[in-house]
Parts: structure tokens; C-alpha cells; sequence
């Protein structure tokens, strides 16, 4: 097979055919068709788009590209969740062991954060001693033991994903429905789960900002997951303000314990018990305890100590906290109407919480905690959020990226919490 | 700048800015933007176009990555023609002299043959001795004297140009007007001719197969053209059915030698004298000669024959010849509608004519010599034409190749020789 064909097949508007995906993407693992050919591929896709059954194939060559994980052993159903990312989102710190609380096995493969929203791995690395690299026998003793783990993908998971990823960072080929969906799909179908929740976000700090293209996003997913025997459902929700009162890597892990003692911001408690259920129904119903019992009786608490301890991390151990803070006050008085989610990320992003490339580091400290939300009064000279970092010097960039990020008194309305919930098509 | 940043322009349909188009040339050249970022870049200008700006400032900074040679010092007029590529075209060798006898100076850079056409540089290093690189001085000499030479593109002709053209060869994105056009032109001005005359064909076994696209090219081309300073003029011709009565290195080489000395197929004749006198035209009107009265008084052939001297050919040496011939015979009898131009060169380039990768070397005795054209009368078994090569094992797939190629009592009409003129716009 001739790569500039497959190429122009997709070029001139074609269909790929089920030959052509599989030769392209293990000839590209194999380095047999070059990363410039896959990058004028990756263009003509995104802009000539694919149909469901290039997607479902595309997909289904990047698991096979890999291996697939199996953990029908482990005596237990299970689940994962997989959210578009947002700002402030820490719910898998609170969901995995809620859920794994209820009777059912979490593993999660996940990843770290790049740009505007940060990475699971990040966030749970701010506990002193946790580590992210587990081997196979170490993720079946969390699964068996706690019945949670969180880790890094390692190599044998959909390789082909993983080198066109980072492909598609370099290029201007990340913005593709069927790119996104077939990438986020082939990983958590690699990983094993037997069923998925997918937290579909739009809105301002998310990628998708409309809800029309999460809708086409969430949708394309479902039904990828179904085609591949994982029980699939989306949730459709609102990332116009941050997720919770913390953006940023010790911060949220400090707010996702509040959850777990049964305190914690009411929108993080809401969607937590909302994909919580989801997630124990789809693996069909666990021990039938209800996950809003699960935070309120400890027992959530009491397996997210075992699962941090189980992969090294202390969780007595006090977690940093940022040598300098900063307030930001409000200018007037009247009630806030917008607290923009893409700014307050940026915001958090700068003070060191994110990186801008793959092999920067990230601060366990920085961030931004709010202490008001859309619908409180506010009066001129309050402080609205709180900078926080080691590094003073980043205060100033911080603050640019938050102007106009405060609106008081306007008309503009964030998207509502839950959206809408997208089922498998039966 | 960023090169993700540019490349969403492109792909989102926006228009590049001067800014952008310099840095982005600049910083390939460099190897600061990757082969996989300028590969996406491409196909988004493949998909969604540039407008004229934009393609006169690619073209311009493909220039500006190189020197733009100055022969403004020879003390005659300068001229060259560009030919976008059909089978048979051989129209340079017989074109050169004839112009050069009119007191019009060629200072042509060409090209090798990729794929069914063959290059110029190919055909005249069938000569013995002839060699198709040449340093300043010697191509100085050669228009001070004979009038005319025909080398090979120095490396610091449009480097970026190179480079690209290279890349599109192998990602699928050579079909694409603003590429072409900017690749032709950025090359042409260069070489720092005066003047300009554009040979586009359009037919079976041209790059562009339909009239539309050709003209479209033309226009860009011209227009680009005149925005340099160089007074450049348009032929669309047809390349429905090969030109002349050879295809192949040597032996378009001879048909060229009979065009200079006063004989050879009409179709050759009159189009030489075409395209002479539209580039004498271009550059003044030279000594006054008719290109016409050029090839029948012998003139064309003397500088012929000198300009091979000076780059080391022998005008006197025979030829090589093939080893073997295998004759492709009528299978009816009728008058002869047809004879397919993208066929007969698919067939010179198997048995051994032209290259599939740019490392191979060519066959100088392998092509097709025709005996027929449309519009003869031709009888069931005779030769309708003649395969050369080598290497005999070669001729099952170049009669291959031929299969459907000649066509008795059709309804199908080759386009006409010469199809309209695009002048500059004023």
C-alpha cells in the first residue's frame, strides 16, 4: 500500500477503507509511513471529517496497535471516568474511591495536564510519596485491595494514539471530533474498564466551547465505546466557571478531602454523586450502596487512604501549601453574573499549576482558591479569588489573563451544572 | 511566532499574513518549523486555498530563501520558457537555439523527470559528454556566447521552494494551484530571466487534465509573473495525445536534431515556432529573425550545436540506441481518433524512460516511438507504434500500460495544439 494514496483518498473527500486505516496507523508505529505523511493525513481528516465506520475503525487499530487489559479476575465489575477536562476538575480524587466504596473496581489510566487545565497525575502528585508508575500486578492489588487505582498509561497502551497525539499537539490537528473521540476511546477501552462515564464538558474553560460540538463529541464517543462492548454513557455539563472554590494541583486535592469527609463546594458534591451513580450503574448497581451514603459514612474516605497509601503516598502527610498569596478584589459592588472558567485557568496555568510543554514541570502550590460564585452578592474592595505561588513574580501575568474575567451585574448566563445526559443508542 | 498558531489560520480558511508567510518559509529552511508542521500546513492550503496576496508573497519569500541571479550584464535580452510537463515534450532542446539565433538569450534552469514525463536535464544527458552542471561563469559564458544554456538548479535557487517540493512529493499535497504556481514561478524569477513564456497544458497526459484548471494555473502564474518584473505570457496547449513521434531520452533528443535541421513532426514545428516568437516578442523582438526563417536557414542548428559544445556534449557522437524494440500493432482497421498521451508515458517510463523515485537513474535509449496519429487511416496488424528498451522483460507491462490507449472510429476529439493565450493582465 502507497501512503500518498491513502492520503488522497482522504484529501479528495473519500472513505477510508478498513485496509487503508489498518496499514496506515501500524505502518506509522512501525515508522514506515513518516510523521510528515501522517500530519498532511491528520489535516485532510480534520477538515474533510470521517464517518462512523472510519471512526469505529480508526479507533479500534489504535487499541489494536497496543494490548488490551483484562481485569475480569479481579472478582469485581468496573468502571471508569473520562472527562473532556475543565477547570477545577478534580472529581476522579473523590469519585474513584466513592465508587469503588459502592462495590465496584476503578482503573483508571490517566494523564497529565497541558495547558489550561490540569492533569489528574499532577494533581495527585502534590501527596508527598504517591507515584503514578504501577506495574500489572501493582494495579491488580489496588483493583483487589482498595478497588481503585489511578496510573499512568504505560507503553503497550494504544502506542499508535500516544505517538499521533503527540503528533497532532505539533501541527494544528487537534481540533477533529473524530481524532478527539477515537484517541480518548482507544485508551479507555485499552485499559480494560468494562464500562464508561463519559463528563462531556462545554462552556468557556473547556475544549468544546459550545454545547453542539460537546453534543457531537459525546455522541461519537457513546456509541465507539458500545461498538466495542463497553457499557458507554455521557453526561453533558457546564465549564463556564471553575469546577469548585480550588484550580490548581495541591489545592483540589486539599477540596476533593472535604468531599470525602462529607463537606466540600456543592457543585463538586452534585456531580460527583451524579457520575458516581452513573459509573456503579453501568457496571450494574456494586454492593447497592448509594454513593451520597458513601461520602456521608466515611467509607469513601476510608478507601481513598488505602488506595493513595497502596501507591505510596502518605495521606496523613500535610500537603504544600504556596509561600505567597495574592488577592484579587472586586472593583464594585452587585452580584457576580460571571466568573470565566478559561481565565481563571490561565490564571492558575501562569502561577506554575500547568505546563505550557510536555517536559515542563509543575508547581504542587500554585493556583487559584475563589471565594465567591456566580449568584453571590459581592461589595467593592472584597477579595473575589486568591493567587497562590512561590513565585511572586508570576502575580502580574496571572492577573492579565483574569481581567475581564469578573462580571458583575451582567446579563450572560454560565451553562447550568448538568446539561444533558447522553445514553447509548440501543 | 508560532507555527501552531499559523497553521490554524490556514486550516480555519483565514489568510496568512506577510508576516506570517515570511517567518513560516524562513523558519523551515532553518529546520525551527519541522517537516510534520509544514506538511499540515500545506494540506490546509491544499484544502482551503490562498488567495492572490497570499500567493505572491509565498512565492516571493520562496525567492527571498535564495539569491536571485542577475544577467543583466550579458548584453542581450533574456528569455525562457516553462513547460508545466506532457509526453513527448521536448519542445526546450529545438526552442533554445531558435531563440538564441534571434538574438534572445535563455538562461534556463531545469529540471529532472519524476513520474510519466521526462525532464529536460534527462533527455540532454543522452548526449555524449553533455553535463547539466554548470557554476556562474560558465553559464555567463554560455549566453555571452552560444545564447542559451540548459543546467540544473543550483542550491541556492529557492531553497525553500526545494525543500518543500521535496515534502509534497511524498505527503500528497502537490495538487494544489497556489503551490504550483508559486513552486514554478519562485524558481523561474529566480534565475533572473526577463521575461517569461508559459507553456500549460492541459489533456490526458498533462499535470492539470482539464482546460479550467489549466487556465486557472496560467492566470496565477502570469500574474505572479508580472508582479516580479518579469513580462510573462501564457500558452494553453493540448496533451491529450504525445508530442511529436518520440517519447523517450535519446530519442526525442533526435527528433529535436530533425526539428533544427528543418524537418520533423508538424505538430513539434509548430509549436517551436509558437512559443520562439512569443518569447522574442517578450523580450523585445531580438534581432528581428522569424524563429520560422531561424530553423530553415540553418542558424538554430549552428547554436545548437555550440551550446552542446559548451557544456561538454559531443553534437557529432551518435546516439545510443535499444537493444530491443517490440512494435504494438493495430487491432482493427479505421481512422485512428485516439492515442492516449498519459498511456504512451506511462509506457516510456516502464520500459525504462523515467524514474519512481527521485534516486534512480534513467534508461537514455527506453521510450516509444509513434507511427501513427490521430487522424490517419490505419490497418488492422500494422505498427501503430514501436517500444525501445534495454531490457526486453520490460515490454509485457509497458503493453500493459497501452491496453484501451488507441482508439479506431471514436467520438472522442483530442484538444487542439494550441488552445488560447493568457496575457499578462495590464
Amino acid at each position: 500500500m502507497n501512503v500518498v494514496d491513502v492520503i488522497r483518498v482522504k484529501r479528495d473527500g473519500g472513505v477510508l477503507s478498513d485496509a487503508q486505516i489498518d496499514w496506515v496507523l501500524d505502518a506509522y508505529v512501525r515508522g514506515v509511513v513518516a510523521d510528515e505523511q501522517m500530519a498532511a493525513l491528520a489535516m485532510a481528516i480534520l477538515l474533510r471529517g470521517m464517518g462512523p465506520g472510519e471512526i469505529a475503525r480508526w479507533t479500534d487499530a489504535m487499541i489494536r496497535s497496543g494490548e488490551r487489559m483484562d481485569w475480569s479476575g479481579v472478582g469485581r465489575p468496573t468502571t471508569d471516568k473520562h472527562s473532556t477536562g475543565g477547570v477545577g476538575d478534580k472529581l476522579t480524587l473523590p469519585l474513584a474511591p466513592t465508587v469503588a466504596a459502592c462495590g465496584v473496581a476503578v482503573p483508571q489510566l490517566s494523564g497529565r495536564g497541558l495547558g489550561h487545565t490540569g492533569g489528574t497525575l499532577d494533581k495527585l502528585e502534590s501527596i508527598p510519596g504517591w507515584r503514578a508508575v504501577l506495574d500489572r500486578d501493582e494495579m491488580r492489588a489496588q483493583l483487589a485491595g482498595p478497588g481503585a487505582f489511578v496510573a499512568a498509561a504505560a507503553d503497550f497502551i494504544a502506542p499508535a494514539d500516544r505517538k499521533l497525539y503527540a503528533l497532532r499537539d505539533v501541527t494544528g490537528t487537534v481540533e477533529s471530533v473524530p481524532l478527539i473521540a477515537s484517541s480518548i476511546m482507544s485508551k479507555k477501552i485499552a485499559e480494560g474498564t468494562a464500562s464508561l462515564v463519559l463528563d462531556v464538558k462545554a462552556g468557556s474553560g473547556a475544549f468544546m466551547r459550545d454545547v453542539a460540538s460537546a453534543r457531537e463529541l459525546a455522541r461519537t464517543m457513546v456509541d465507539l465505546g458500545d461498538a466495542h462492548g463497553v457499557r458507554t454513557v455521557a453526561l453533558l455539563t457546564g465549564m463556564d466557571v471553575p469546577l469548585g472554590g480550588a484550580s490548581g494541583n495541591a489545592l483540589e486535592v486539599a477540596e476533593s478531602v472535604d468531599v470525602l469527609a462529607g463537606g466540600g463546594p456543592a457543585d463538586v458534591v452534585e456531580l460527583t454523586v451524579a457520575l458516581a451513580r452513573e459509573m456503579v450503574a453501568s457496571a450494574g448497581g456494586g454492593s447497592g450502596k448509594d454513593p451520597a451514603d458513601a461520602l456521608r459514612d466515611g467509607s469513601a474516605m476510608d478507601v481513598w487512604r488505602r488506595m493513595v497509601a497502596g501507591q505510596g503516598g502518605d495521606p496523613d502527610a500535610a500537603l504544600p501549601v504556596a509561600r505567597e498569596t495574592h488577592d484579587v478584589t472586586a472593583s464594585g459592588s452587585g452580584v457576580l453574573t460571571w466568573l470565566d472558567a478559561y481565565a481563571v485557568g490561565v490564571a492558575a496555568w501562569r502561577l506554575g499549576a500547568g505546563r505550557a510543554r510536555k517536559e515542563d514541570s509543575v508547581s504542587a502550590v500554585a493556583g487559584v482558591v475563589l471565594h465567591r460564585r456566580p449568584g453571590d452578592v459581592v461589595r467593592a474592595g472584597e477579595s473575589v479569588l486568591t493567587l497562590h505561588t512561590d513565585d511572586a513574580s508570576r502575580f502580574a501575568a496571572a492577573e492579565q489573563a483574569l481581567v475581564g474575567a469578573i462580571e458583575l451585574d451582567g446579563t450572560r448566563e454560565p451553562l447550568p451544572l448538568l446539561v444533558d445526559r447522553i445514553p447509548a443508542t440501543d
